[in-house]
């Protein structure tokens, strides 16, 4: 049996790790770290420094290469055939590393439950007969890590938050029924799609690493210039990660 | 000045302390700790052994009493006045305790950002001419808690999720744009405000305590379970909070 524990990292600072994280790394007999390509190789440098870091127990560490996510296409069918192929690559490193089963975990970027898709990739090993027993610790978020920069609340008083994708965002403009709105996952500039007037925007990047940027304001007067400086800073370090919340004012 | 300090500890268990936390308590001059009344004894208790358990340093730990919230008239401007009525309690403790200024931290259930007050009532001490530095460490919501305890994630694949208040959901029901729902401050079953057809329900109380119950299944079947067990647990223990995420299936 393979007893599986994802484990949230929050976004990079390792300061963001809770006790209960730490103490399930240890308690692993494997880590498995994916490596996403060269240019994103600070988020392996990240977590190999938190397995260096908090380590005081005889987990074995294993990197291995993720498959790339075909770019072309419909996007919901290339994002499934992804899980397969890394679904494929855990029972590759299981079956290698923890052949009469064991204790593994996995170190997830932010939180497991948020636009995450570790749970479903477990999901595929347990349809194909792998005896498989999932654990989740929670982990700090990217929208924490915004909220908390800006040091602003998620919603307004009483009421409600709409958490979406750039893609959501583009599609089907601001939501009816949410005067706050988080955006994750946008390749860039989703907030172009809505009108721009009583809007304010709290924007961040690489929150909390060191390269963290963080840009706040009306919408209509800062927009710009998150585009400006996301395009900047992804050109200097070669990825970006970003994420931003926007509120109309109320009515 | 008053350097504040808005430290997020999850939800009672002391593992989901984040690392940021436990130094920003220890970095403290003076932790205030608000104390709710017998029926919510609990949750003083908490932070008491967080403190405890946590502080190495000479931080200083005062207790207070918060002001009742008036429950009857006007939802919004009761909440309004109990936050005036906080934010001048904590100026009392704040003058007595750091007249020459300094480091106070103060213990956010959850995280600080999602359906928590103190960052008002910190606005309304600079509002009254507080010389105020606020600082948020972020920590494990209710929501992550949940999910985490379920093992699911929050959102279905590539689309959006509301976070909302019971209240919201009794007055306008079912959100039109998100098939995934999250409820939170529900004084209990505003879910029977919608068709239970085709939802399924993750509902959890008490998350992270030794106290904690989970319930999951078609809202239809447990739905009434959950009524029960809600009203049989806030018999038992005097108070309640718990949490639930209801997702529609795909359409």
């Amino acid at each position: 049996m393979i007893d599986l524990t994802l484990i949230g990292i929050g976004t990079g600072d390792a300061q963001q790790l809770t006790l209960a994280a730490i103490r399930a790394m240890n308690a692993a007999d494997l880590i498995l770290l994916p490596r996403k390509g060269e240019e994103k190789s600070d988020l392996i440098a990240v977590r190999r420094q938190i397995c260096a870091d908090m380590l005081t127990s005889a987990t074995k560490v294993v990197e291995f290469d993720l498959p790339v996510r075909r770019a072309q296409g419909d996007y919901l069918g290339a994002v499934k055939d992804w899980h397969d192929a890394i679904a494929a690559c855990w029972a590759a490193q299981i079956a290698h590393h923890l052949p009469d089963g064991g204790r593994l975990a996995l170190l997830v970027w932010g939180d497991p439950s948020l636009y995450d898709s570790t749970l479903r990739i477990a999901e595929r090993l347990r349809g194909q007969g792998m005896d498989l027993c999932v654990t989740v610790v929670p982990g700090i978020s990217s929208l924490q890590a915004l909220t908390a920069a800006h040091a602003i609340p998620l919603n307004a008083l009483a009421e409600p938050v709409i958490i979406t994708t750039g893609r959501q965002l583009r599609d089907h403009g601001w939501p009816v029924q949410a005067d706050s709105v988080a955006v994750m996952l946008d390749g860039g500039g989703a907030f172009q799609a809505v009108d721009p007037a009583g809007i304010t925007i709290w924007w961040g990047a690489y929150l909390g690493m060191v390269q963290q940027a963080l840009i706040a304001g009306p919408l209509s007067e800062v927009g710009p210039r998150i585009i400006a400086e996301r395009a900047a800073l992804r050109a200097r370090h070669g990825w970006i990660m970003d994420v931003y919340l926007m509120r109309k004012e109320a009515k």
